[in-house]
């Protein structure tokens, strides 16, 4: 079994401050043995949104990045719900919406970016099944939206 | 423990009739202590289905309506599933689509009217994880469309 | 119980290859009774992707071709990951993500290809919770993308 934590500073990343939701809802739930966390936006360690549409203006590379910045934050809000990333048995469902323009079709790069963290940091638990689509916008004009259901001890 | 009928009428709200699907799949479905409920979309108590785009003509104001309006038709079902809503213990998951122009990026604050009726109506047992997108379009025309995934008991 | 396979072949239809990941991710994953299938696009029995967008250049039709390919994309991943159909019990939730462009609405006529699809298959079975959306753009530029979590024994 990896240790979540420690891979986190292997690899030189540090989680960010769990976001707090702006609205009536709640950042995750537990219920038995699944955790849902709420779509997390591109918001970088310093509170910055990254923004804009891919396929204008939004190259996929900086897609890619804030699709990690998103899963970065999907993860901050499961340790905020575990205590522990090592409560994780296994990412079960990856939705990544991407603020595509007309034409863009490279989605599946862009959601990349979160793929290739949660595998990163929590190796085969890291391993989910994921959509990824192209939306008309997303709140505060982030480029990346990611929500996760993940599988718990 | 609230009781969501008896809340439901303090706040002078009545659940419309549950609408019925117009294809071959079913409005809800009981698996284990989930109830999956489909999509619905923002059609008021008289059947007028409130339709556009936001940032296009439909003003935030009117979208939060139309949440509203949708979240309405997600508890019809879940009674229609359910017998009362009182065997509700938690909403756990809100997907909230919202038909957007390009450039309309206050998705949150349309889809607060479904997670505010939520828990206005269930108390804590409404508050909920949730996503916020801007999609192209809906059906028929719909402005908002809310799906979720309920704990029962 | 339906024997899905002989049902299959009386349909004339033949499962695809599962269509493998082409990233950091899996096409399904089980957890207790549930099966997660990720979201597959409208790749037809040949590998070809059907593209385009709903509402220019696609006709509804042609639509309901493309997310029946998909729908049959998703059973050849839960036969991969099940063995046999004869072990789904229920399909729960059905996402179906239509390429659409602006004002197209008819998105569940499309996902009707889908819906039809599960229930000719698998019958009482296949009968499913879903939401149908209009996105702006697809990966690979497939003009639908369906999901699903399915209910197995």
């Amino acid at each position: 079994m990896i240790d979540a934590e420690q891979r986190l500073s292997e690899l030189g990343l540090k989680l960010p401050e769990a976001p707090q939701p702006v609205a009536n809802y709640v950042p995750h739930l537990i219920s038995n043995d699944q955790l849902f966390i709420s779509g997390q936006i591109a918001k970088d360690g310093t509170g910055r949104v990254l923004t804009g549409l891919l396929g204008a203006g939004v190259s996929v590379e900086d897609g890619r990045t804030a699709a990690r910045h998103a899963a970065l934050n999907v993860l901050a809000q499961a340790k905020a719900a575990l205590g522990s990333l090592d409560r994780i048995v296994q990412v079960l469902r990856v939705t990544g919406f991407v603020a595509s323009a007309p034409g863009f079709t490279e989605q599946s790069a862009v959601i990349n970016g979160a793929s290739d963290l949660f595998v990163a940091v929590l190796g085969d638990a890291g391993r989910h099944t994921r959509s990824a689509v192209g939306v008309a916008s997303l709140p505060l004009d982030t480029c990346v939206e990611i929500d996760a259901i993940v599988k718990i001890r």
